[in-house]
């Protein structure tokens, strides 16, 4: 039965998606007798915890309840009074727990607060999924750098494009459909310079309802045109061009009295330091970020360590040619030990798409 | 009750894969009474066909049984006296058939015989299944050219080897395993003479007990140098090199006398046609091959229309690089709306790697 009421405090997480960043995703849902009283999920930054939302949506008393929630209850005053306090005045006296605080320095210290007030805590129900739940939090908080999820839509022999550049569009309604979903949940979204001059995209979500992630272009030299669609929408949009110091000093004013916001990176190789770059958009509290670029950035990324997780959405046709862009190009690794691994590698059927995800290093 | 003894049927049908070519794989179950009392296969190209296995290895008894098999039993006189004359008989008193006869020449014909011999007739039982698995005979008998699987072991962004050239191993033992498996199945091997100068490869199977299929070198300019593994044992495994008319003659008779068959063909762009190809090597009686072609043979390859099947194993580790080889290269396409199409895109873990499997056309 914990099975069943953490599964349900999942899905109630999920629920927050896109909304909640650099938080957690948490639900919480509380049962008593044998039926549930409540259910809450934390629904936007800065708003109330799941486990607040499911106290106060209770159809009755709470006390001598059992309460299930994805994460370990804060133990510090933050945007709201901790959570494991109001647990305890509220006199539950069980309390379920997916998994841990990521963060060392507090986690398992709401468990023994819990436990010293006379509750009953039982920890690691659904830990794998609640884990999998926040990979984006736990990389975020322990590292103070965003989760980078790259992601490329390929021919099933790995292609990105034609050998003329067409590329509009490779997979089917569904998986474009899903690539809006990532752009809705994430805080950002990043594609190199060439991808703007190749591709003049707007990188926005067209899901109705949803909301555009901030746009990071990769853009050493600041190449960037004017008249592109990222600029001329830039403010609308949240925008940020990463190049480095040597870039056109007159060029950055113009990009930023166009409303886009110039970010200075160190330099690695005269191009940006990709990872000085995530500690810079860590810091503006972006945990997460779909890379959206073509083979070189892709290459690059990996290279430099930042890409967590990738996604791949292979079309059932066929490009071929040998000057055919592929999803993951640079210099490319000479001996097969060195490849890059990608860990827990899946396959999804999305209509007549195949989508691939896996983890790198991991 | 009648699908569960028609996937039996099949299930022994397949215990002849790789040994029956180019004959069909068929499988028959006799009941009688609610009880099985014969099975049989076909076993080996020129054997008993399965309905005779199953009536010769029956515990009882054949007369007002049923017989299930997964194709229609035949008609005329070939290797062995037509099965629908021994069905009538042997006065079973029902035929379960899973798919008719191919042949349009020939199909349905036995179904009227047995009729007309008043004996009950049902067709179509999981005729899905019983068509996909004589996919390869019914394409053989139909076109008289080979049924042509296309496979490659690529890397999770589409590479075939490192900027190196390295490509031993990117995938697991499993999916190697399963290449092997296929090419115990198949009754031909292709590779390009790029494959034969880079990898010098030996194109048997490894498999014990297994059997080797017909090695085909394409080879337009007869490059395969003396001291190539293929040729080395080309007096031990049969081995066609398949040119052109220009190719050296001298060559040829140095090709002839270490035991290889030199077979020329029509030219296109001064390379071998290979439609005319496939036709030789239909005439000759080989159903089937396994394409394991560089980039630039499954172009042509596919630009032949050739190729009936894909299989990509995809290995979860990633390579990089523009100068990288990739599965399929030569020209490529340049629209988008003239890729190749893949029908039927399924996907399926193998150990860590993922199989694609796919149809061209079709």
């Amino acid at each position: 039965m914990d099975e069943k009421y953490m599964q349900l405090a999942i899905e109630l997480a999920k629920k927050g998606k896109g909304k909640v960043n650099p938080n957690p995703l948490v639900g919480a849902v509380i049962v008593k007798n044998g039926k549930i009283i409540g259910q809450g999920y934390h629904r936007n930054y800065g708003g109330n915890h799941a486990e607040i939302e499911a106290i106060n949506n209770s159809s009755e008393s709470v006390e001598d309840s059992t309460i299930y929630v994805t994460l370990e209850p804060c133990f510090h005053y933050g945007k709201t009074p901790p959570c494991v306090d109001k647990l305890i005045s509220s006199k539950v006296s069980r309390v379920v727990i997916g998994s841990l605080d990521p963060n060392p320095l507090v986690s398992g210290q709401s468990i023994r607060k819990l436990k010293h007030a006379k509750i009953e805590v039982k920890i690691g129900v659904l830990e794998k999924k609640c884990l999998k739940l926040n990979e984006i939090f736990i990389k975020y908080i322990k590292t103070k750098k965003p989760y980078v999820v790259l992601k490329s839509a390929i021919s099933l022999d790995g292609k990105i494009a034609t050998r003329t550049g067409e590329s509009k569009w490779i997979t089917g309604e569904l998986s474009r459909l899903k690539v809006h979903g990532l752009r809705n949940e994430l805080s950002g979204i990043m594609v190199g310079i060439n991808t703007v001059l190749m591709d003049d995209p707007t990188l926005t979500c067209n899901i109705k309802g949803g909301r555009n992630p901030i746009r990071i272009i990769v853009d050493s030299n600041l190449k960037i045109p004017i008249d592109s669609k990222i600029l001329k929408t830039s403010s609308n949009y949240k925008t940020i061009i990463a190049t480095t110091e040597k870039s056109d000093i007159n060029k950055r004013n113009i990009i930023i009295n166009l409303g886009a916001e110039v970010l200075i990176t160190k330099s690695l190789n005269n191009k940006v330091d990709l990872n000085d770059l995530m500690l810079k958009l860590g810091e503006i509290e972006i945990d997460s970020i779909l890379l959206e670029g073509g083979g070189e950035l892709n290459y690059s990324a990996l290279k430099a360590g930042i890409v967590d997780k990738v996604m791949i959405f292979v079309a059932p046709k066929i490009i071929g040619g040998i000057d055919s862009k592929t999803c993951i190009e640079g210099e490319g690794i000479d001996l097969l030990s060195k490849a890059y691994k990608v860990t827990d590698l899946k396959a999804k059927l999305l209509d007549e798409d195949i989508l691939l995800t896996g983890y790198i290093g991991g």
